[in-house]
């Protein structure tokens, strides 16, 4: 089995992890290149990583270092720049969300993917490739829920990193793009359904920092999709307890919840304090299962020719809803959705 | 301790529930006439509750039973006018909700309480006086969850009871007045605000007869009250699973949640079909408790001399955040809530 | 319905309960006198309850007070005496447990009741008529377990009341025969067999002041009932987090647990401390509907002429296995029980 | 890195579940060759793993294949000759449990251990490895629940693995051996204390067959530690529910429970058969990374230069206690346990 070659540019926090499973968790992929703005970033990777080649510069590294394919891990706004720059070199693309800044970068990304069908693109919605919304999607497939017809989901942040998203606020693209839109593509999954109308509210109950900015540090949806499905989601940066995900499907014969409590552990314990079970602190402790999972089916589409789930279109579409969403929150007013 | 004095008018299977309750469970009160137009309903709670007085109209039971206060079960139509009968004639008076089928109504009653101050008037939002709920309240009072700036609330009807909602669809009200309500009442009392704004959506995902008189089986609302607080609702006529409201209240330290799992008993059952939790199957099952609990502080009010937490007030505000809800629903518009 | 006439002895804290009960929540029954050694403990309780019969002794009331039947919840010494004195007097008993301190004092209280078979006896083994144990008997009776053999049970108390445990160790028969045997009744109850070996051990682990009278802060047993089925117990008196009656049943086709987690109420907390659940306090929390339950089947039993699903052999019974364990902490040997 | 070249003997069920780990899930380690006595086993293995050298004769993989250490996972009886065999040849050794099938052969490996301490030992208690586990003992050490003084240990197997079970009967070591062995060295290292006696009891509550070869189909046993600290435990192989391992540890200031409900997803289930949890089907299933964990660790040791915690003690020390557990099973008694 010949490894696939793969590159890496954005070594963040969220890069870094990705290095991390690409180096040590997938088999058949070896990853060859690392890239980053920060020569920092650059030698730390390599020496962690144990990888030859390090890049300060993007096209560099598609230019010269033989890969099969390239990860996307940067900021938003030069993922569609890479996205292009690598697929017109010939090589596969796995993407970070969001696909762009824009919708229309959106179509560009679009555009480049369509005209080269012979090249896998991948967008990383990890949530898809968790096996309990895995195993949720199964059951529903298989009729567990009669007719699915709504959507709740929740996408909290830990408190403690409001700190943190307070720093990146102006660049961040506001709630809806910056942490919705994973609830977003999820409930367009479950639903197998596109949004139509969304209202969106919210507030700064906490930091009215995010209000410099025009954004909120909670924000609430209702969302109408085609065939009248409905949405109910919640984003928010004060979670006191942990990183909080929580999708509830619902149906005529059924519903799924998943993490009504994001347990860390499968320990329950028993003090003077009470009676609690310890909480999933953050998304990669979260989601470190799906993230490799996610990997996992990038290489097996690259080896076996065939497209991953989750399309260009995907991040298309639930860009869209998340800007639709920005422009309900400052609007004061229901927004239908153009795709 | 003189014992209170108090008739039932309605002998429905609400009335009758309220009826068995004041016979046995609460000290203090009697249980001395009941009241139905229906003579057999009048003739089995005699009987089966050994009550002497019997009384097919409302008007001669005010009038000759020597009443200290009258429970109001009846149909929601005739609510406020027995509810100004009574309180003329110088009666305390318990009223289901809704307090009125009209925000005329409701007004109505709200003027005839105020003009009789030393009568007490409580409104049967009976979840407020249910354990957990109290819990919760005095959690939140002793600010353990920060400032409260979202409430989610579920309410659900089982799938089974659908066949008979669809009998009285055409007089429910509606989904927001029938159910919904309940939950708008909760929201009001656990963020102390008003709604502002509310936006519903719903369809008729497994019953279409509901929608023959335009109302729904399954229905969302986004609320927005005083302060920016939030509202998720739900309330749908076809859970599989039982009888389930949920309630979430959260804050900028935390969060509250009653009810993910709605639990019947305490036994967690292991066998070849899973591992789960019998489930609440009815209203009188989940709230007896509160129910027993409303008669109590409404006999405790009328001996002390003190107003109940749930006034007049209460009864026309939820009505009519549950009015706007229905002209949402109907107008696919956000509406301001006036009152 | 003529009101059955009961009388009480005993008004400390578990006496005090059942006197609120039987004069506030058991329609049918009226409490009329109300007896204990102690005169304030008298005072109070017929000013708190209002019952105008007060007696400082037992066989005064008994002689004068025209009652129907007595609830006997004094101090274990003199339990036996109490109930032959009552049966004698033509009196139904309701006796909290134990039966008696010694199997001498349970054969006599057999022999006396068994003379006396048109008068009701009932021993105070409140848990069989918690619902969610009604429950479980419910499901394994039809089937839902296949053949029962395995019963685990924890009965524990929370720790702060361990310090109140220590005043009365040298008087509490020790830690089978005060707290154990409530667990030995529901085994017996659930299995439907007979203990016939036990082997118990414990220790001091935390307050080593139960070692000077010879009883244990925590302690353990293995027993063996006829047709082979397994008990695994665990009483202690330092649990942390509440008071924890835990009990599960294993069958041939599936286990019944209750109270994996005690829960005061349906809440789930949500904040910086992680996300727990309240938890039950004390016995009167856990069992106020039991004891209410107990009270009415008891009242019912009177009235209808039958006797109670718990006899005075089960008081014997499992009286027999709690002084087998002692036996068998302190010999550091399994023993064979023999009734 | 120079990988860690590993050889794999025995391709059973477990072996070919260690070797496709070893093969994919294990950075700086390379499986480079399969031993098994059966050709269609290495056939498939190889095929499979795309490793190129099997062999069917142990001695000569260990001779031929260059390897630095070896897996066992053959059947029990061979485990100790081959342990020496792998020493003797200078290479590091994982050793599926148990160490031997008698406790002379346990002493033997220990000897030829405790001659070669430069070359690693580690027996495959994997559970030690898991992260819910690691949290307890974390936890523990760090004093969260004060002095522990009890476990209790439950290990399950499913209902439909009895058949299978009953076909490897008379060579399986009987249930203490073959399961509760496990829960056994689990106890030792959460307690950090020896077991000094063991009262073990069972029955064949539904397959007489395991009666027929000595054994039982479910088998409780109480255990006293050094120390006084008490173990209650419980092996079964006819749960119908799934595969259900569940440990408790308490302490003087609370307790630590894993897997009251062992969830094999995070998805709650509402549907009209109630609401339920999926639960584990298989120990391969719930501790997949736990085995993971435990070659990573070994590999570890093996670069570090350093020992595992857990040792070829650890697996004397448990088959000592299992003994004595099935001594007692048979000889109806207590059993004092030797080293």
């Amino acid at each position: 089995m010949t490894p696939i070659r793969l590159g890496i540019v954005g070594l963040g926090r969220l890069g870094m992890e990705h290095a991390r499973i690409l180096r040590f968790g997938v088999p058949g992929v070896r990853l060859v290149a690392v890239c980053s703005s920060a020569k920092d970033e650059v030698a730390r990777a390599q020496s962690e990583l144990d990888v030859s080649a390090g890049y300060l510069e993007y096209e560099r590294m598609i230019a010269e270092a033989e890969l099969d394919g390239v990860v996307i891990a940067s900021s938003s706004a030069v993922h569609t720049d890479q996205i292009v720059t690598a697929i017109e070199a010939g090589l596969h693309v796995f993407c970070e969300k969001p696909l762009g800044t824009t919708i229309e970068q959106c179509r560009q990304a679009e555009a480049i993917v369509a005209a080269h069908p012979r090249q896998r693109f991948m967008l990383g919605f990890m949530r898809r490739y968790d096996s309990s919304y895995r195993y949720a999607v199964q059951r529903i497939r298989a009729g567990a829920i009669g007719k699915p017809f709504l959507v709740r989901a929740y996408g909290l942040d830990p408190d403690r990193f409001a700190a943190g998203a307070i720093q990146f606020a102006a660049t961040s693209g506001g709630i809806f793009l910056d942490m919705m839109i994973h609830d977003i593509d999820l409930a367009r999954w479950l639903l197998q359904a596109e949004v139509r109308m969304v209202h969106a509210i919210g507030g700064n109950f906490k930091y009215p920092q995010f209000g410099e900015v025009g954004d909120v540090d909670n924000a609430t949806a209702l969302m109408q999709f085609d065939g009248d499905a409905m949405g109910l989601f919640y984003a928010g940066r004060t979670a006191a307890h942990g990183y909080h995900v929580e999708t509830e499907i619902v149906g005529t014969e059924g519903a799924i919840r998943i993490d009504g409590v994001p347990r860390s552990t499968r320990a329950m314990v028993y003090t003077g304090d009470g009676v609690g079970e310890p909480i999933v602190q953050s998304f990669p402790e979260r989601f470190a299962e799906a993230f490799r999972n996610e990997f996992l089916e990038f290489a097996a589409c690259i080896r076996e020719g065939r497209s991953p789930e989750v399309t260009v279109q995907d991040g298309t579409r639930a860009t869209a809803v998340a800007y639709a969403a920005t422009e309900s929150l400052r609007s004061r007013k229901a927004i239908e959705v153009r795709y």
